[in-house]
């Protein structure tokens, strides 16, 4: 069963205090695809202008990664992140955001797309995650993330849209925020009282915790020595997590399997620059990685 | 097999967005030993000055804490805190310490105490720490917790204090701090290097850590809705902790269940003001509380 995914796809420039890269590919989208096409085929929603290396597109294709519904702007440029780390990697500033062709984005899905039952909002306008949501047929499983910006500026949208959702994924800070407490625990009880069956909590190198109907499931991040860029290991983790629900029952028991893969994944992500550790990463080191994750959190009996 | 703590007794004044106590009991060695006596005998080393209230000595030795190596200071009075936590919990500010007794506390441990088999070291200054541990005739277990304070102005004690424990508890904070390095995992190698065989990193509402010589173990804390004061959260956790192990052989495994049952125990600690909590805690509560957290961390292969 395949996954879409609709999201960012950048070009990035990152600083971070063990090197940088300039314009290397990035985005939500792509991060969740590389991510995802572990377990499952992907189809893309985006945009990209005309600036966006070829060899990326063919690298995501051959990551098995469908791009029919990759809008491709004549004279466009591509959207630009730029951002910088600082010692404590956990924090970072925004150095610039160049929308370019992502700001007359409406995303429209081939009619090939239509019927894939998995998908993905990645961290985009409500209103288009909407728009997309709109476009499905018969969706199985969605996830939807987002982010304080659009919790701030629209809320109304992102509330209609919530109902419509399987899972919603954020940070801690966005979970206060959009849940109205200082406590975590409070704010995603009251999600779920608004009809959001399952909360996604990520909190980065703390790992992330999940509320849904069958209680709560806490994961611990993976402790890495060498983090070298953060970018996208969010991203990732989503990606993972739903491709590896995408060919499975939709049980307590495969969310937290699938929160493992994700967390594996993701540990793999900030290794390096960009996407370089992901695509080059091969299928038995991720499933060493997964029982890693696993053993890490193995306990018996008190 | 018994316990010795060694740590402050205390009367604290706590604010916290849910009420206010004052001149309430605290200090880690009254958190440690509620936690402990749970699982084991206790003994305490610690001073208090003569106003404090022989009520909550009598409710120690209910709970099987063998009060033998108090110290009782006539005319004297006992160490107090002063603390306020915000709207974020996990925020609080000092508004006073007085040492008062404990200003010249130098512990001396009862002949009855020389043999106690396994030794909490709470946060104290590194100094009394090691005059504790030369009393021991032959310890079998020390656990040692520190603060920020002791890694700026006793850094050469403690680390002759480290060279001499089984496991290290601090906050990730200070992990960094004494592994001198930004990134935790990095730092708490640092610290296993230099000949720690175990470290416990406590993340507060983020869990703990533990770096051990077969890997790493992470834990979720229990997210609860209502936390009424955090204070001595960190000393319950390492009294449940150690209390679980003094029976029990020290292998990986009983470490992690170890670490379950202070993880429960330092749920129900915040859950009321001062040790109110925990005192009217029965066994059947603590072991569903346990079981709570077990199956929040339960994960199948994948």
């Amino acid at each position: 069963m395949s996954l879409l995914i609709v999201g960012s796809i950048a070009l990035d420039t990152v600083h971070t205090p063990y090197g940088k890269v300039e314009d290397a590919v990035g985005g939500s989208a792509v991060y969740g695809a590389y991510a995802a096409s572990r377990f499952t085929p992907v189809s893309i929603v985006g945009v990209v202008g005309d600036d966006f290396p070829a060899r990326e597109l063919r690298s995501l294709r051959r990551c098995g990664v469908d791009l029919e519904g990759l809008e491709r702007v004549k004279k466009g440029k591509t959207f630009r992140w730029g951002g910088r780390y600082f010692e404590d990697i956990n924090q970072r500033e925004t150095l610039y955001t160049e929308l370019n062709v992502f700001s007359d984005f409406a995303p429209k899905l081939p009619d090939s797309y239509r019927r894939i039952p998995n998908v993905f909002l990645a961290n985009i306008d409500p209103d288009l995650q909407l728009d997309v949501l709109r476009q499905v047929a018969k969706p199985r499983l969605v996830v939807c993330d987002t982010m304080n910006l659009w919790i701030d500026i629209k809320r109304p949208s992102l509330l209609r849209l919530l109902k419509k959702i399987d899972c919603l994924l954020l940070n801690d800070e966005e979970a206060r925020m959009l849940g109205d407490s200082a406590s975590l625990t409070r704010a995603a009880l009251k999600l779920r009282r608004r009809g959001i069956e399952r909360i996604v909590v990520k909190k980065g190198e703390h790992g992330c915790t999940m509320f849904g109907p069958e209680g709560v499931f806490g994961a611990p991040a993976l402790p890495l020595a060498a983090v070298k860029d953060p970018t996208g290991a969010g991203d990732t983790f989503a990606g993972g997590m739903l491709g590896y629900l995408c060919g499975r029952a939709l049980s307590e028991a495969n969310w937290r399997k699938a929160i493992v893969a994700g967390t594996a994944l993701a540990s793999f992500c900030v290794e390096d620059f960009s996407t370089r550790r992901l695509r080059r990463l091969d299928p038995k080191t991720l499933a060493r990685r997964c029982d890693e994750v696993r053993a890490m959190m193995q306990v018996g009996n008190v």
